[in-house]
């Protein structure tokens, strides 16, 4: 099998083993960290285009290309990061990593915790994004890089993007938030905490001690999952796609059998395919380091002040059709930076299908973000040839 | 304890029952129906000013008043169902029904089946909404109404409303429906089936035989109740009311304890109320009632055609921040009815409340559903001037 031309192809993750505790936001410590990773493209010589990839509740490190020739599917941000996409790994060293916490092998609940010998479950710590933020500098230090060209995320991942920014702004160049906000709603957590309950009223769940009961809460966890697809889409984009149609049964009166509609059974399958392969407790520990997340907490919840911190600049993104982090969450980040007096790029797309339009190929998404990432780019070859020049000239 | 005086005070509810068998739209047959329900109000000598309430999702025939004086609430629409409001009980005859397949006493999921002496479960007939109306028509025929002045109902409330126009065009003068649809959106059925399936997965509901097992699926019904609750409510209602208010823990950094949102808590409280109230089978086949009606798949998918069949008026009303049931929907039924020529009056409230806005204290909306009741009643009376005139010239 060959890959098509703009794939990055074959890929292997990396693993690093950081044997120092880590220290958590809540005050507790993990003994040592496993990072899970992969790169695409190439390091320059002087380390100035790398790109790190923050990935967002379900994801993992696996962003883009194929980890076998049988590979089905490509990683999950396929459709931007290639040769010639608006991550361009013609131009980009790309860094994608698996965050802690996560159950794609970096140090997680699943992983064993060394004083029990059991794995973790739901004695591992509380992590908020700040934590990610750690972790990830860690990494950057291992690989060697001074300052990302730029740090990019959508949803939860746009909240490591901007944490970064305040974190070490010299450290980062520019941040690309996409669909994301500064904090989330009322309604917003009372989904994930939803979902989170469907999770812990599962039998199997065992207070999240499953694995000592080799069982998973499929059920719960099923749930959880057709709660965030409906809630990713659109109305407008599961009209389209299912309409009322059936996938069995009629609705002739007279007539006893079964009605499912297409929708049904679309969530339901996608529900059990993620059941079998996502931890239930990285579920937990995700969706409620999005709620706790709240930008401009430590900056008396003023966000103006938070990004005075920040010295990069700015691409904000949204979708027209967006409801779990909605255009005028997006507008809140870009008002802030505008108080800040910070340089940011903003546009709202025109998409139909919700929340999930970051992952999915939208032209004008893509049209925009490829413009942004060209300039990032050319920046970055400015400021190469000024430190050259300034060299010959010293 | 006295009651305001534009409550119906102490009321008490009625039952009936129906010995012949039952036909069901699915071609089964219940043996008899028992039927709940309440008044409000006086009947007229003439049989002219009698009222329908269909209820939704949750409801019951518990409408309006209090069943005793140390009762703490009143029936869900007792915001507009008393003397001198929307539904005036000094002028109306009002008919509040627990339709069959609920568990407030009409023949439903939990009553016993004579064919087996257990409780029906999950062997209860799937009903559609016309099974409703047409057991509301008997119920009708018993209270020797040979028209009613206006059937009413909110949601699922409005569905039944709508099936009476073209069922019984002879028997209703006004179709009065709020924050209804022509039929539940890709989503909504999504919604509905994840509810379902909180439901089914929930070890104690035994394929929907509980009762034998001496249990109830709590777990799964709280969870359905949840996802009702944030979906029947608006984001900006919920983060006005809740924002993102602790109600325990704290986000001190270096501090563990577990945080609660006061957002949470409240959903969990509702949540476990409801939970321990209501009937799981009857919630099944309330939502399966819901995701089935489709006011136009008797008439070629084409609602045009079928509200030829109506000979009423109708008042259609929608709430600008319901997203459930958006006034998009209610203007489908508009121009459907417009198509049909028929007399329609269509308000959108501009209310925060969302879907639930329908049950709750709306000012715009009481005042336009006070004056069309009022007209609705001067329309009464003009019949009854004219037939008492005729009757002298005769």
């Amino acid at each position: 099998m060959t890959f098509k031309a703009d794939s990055v192809g074959l890929v292997t993750a990396k693993s690093v083993h950081f044997d120092a505790p880590f220290k958590v936001s809540c005050g507790r410590e993990l003994p040592s960290l496993d990072i899970v990773y992969e790169t695409y493209g190439k390091l320059n010589s002087d380390c100035s285009n790398a790109v790190l990839v923050c990935h967002a509740l379900s994801g993992d490190h696996h962003a883009a290309g194929y980890h076998s020739e049988s590979d089905k599917k490509p990683g999950w941000w396929d459709n931007y990061i290639g040769p010639g996409k608006a991550i361009d790994t013609d131009l980009f060293f790309v860094v994608s990593l698996n965050n802690i916490g996560g159950c794609g092998g970096s140090t997680g609940p699943s992983s064993i915790n060394p004083m029990t010998n059991e794995p973790w479950g739901p004695d591992f710590p509380v992590l908020r994004v700040r934590d990610w933020v750690e972790s990830q500098r860690l990494l950057t230090d291992y690989l060697g890089i001074g300052q990302w060209a730029a740090v990019i995320g959508g949803s939860l991942g746009g909240m490591q993007a901007m944490r970064w920014s305040l974190e070490y702004p010299d450290r980062i160049q520019h941040c690309v938030v996409i669909a994301s906000a500064l904090k989330l709603t009322a309604q917003n957590i009372a989904f994930n905490n939803t979902s989170r309950t469907a999770i812990s009223s599962d039998p199997d769940f065992h207070d999240g001690r499953y694995y000592q009961h080799a069982v998973i809460p499929k059920r719960g966890l099923a749930i959880a999952r057709m709660i965030g697809h409906i809630t990713y889409l659109s109305d407008g984009v599961m009209g389209e796609k299912f309409g009322r149609e059936l996938r069995s049964g009629s609705f002739d009166q007279g007539s006893e059998s079964a009605v499912e509609f297409q929708v049904e059974s679309y969530l339901h399958h996608q529900a059990d395919i993620f059941s079998q392969i996502f931890d239930a407790n990285t579920y937990m520990l995700m969706t409620k380091a999005l709620d706790y997340f709240d930008l401009a907490r430590e900056y008396n919840d003023n966000p103006v002040s938070a990004f005075r911190n920040a010295s990069c600049k700015f691409l904000v993104v949204s979708f027209s059709s967006d409801w779990r982090f909605s255009p005028q969450r997006s507008e809140d980040i870009v008002q802030a930076l505008i108080g800040a007096e910070r340089a940011v790029t903003y546009v709202e797309i025109d998409a139909p299908l919700g929340h999930d339009s970051f992952l999915l190929p939208v032209k004008r998404y893509n049209k925009v973000f490829t413009a942004y990432m060209r300039q990032v780019f050319n920046q970055l070859a400015c400021v190469a040839e000024k430190s050259e020049v300034n060299q010959h000239a010293s």
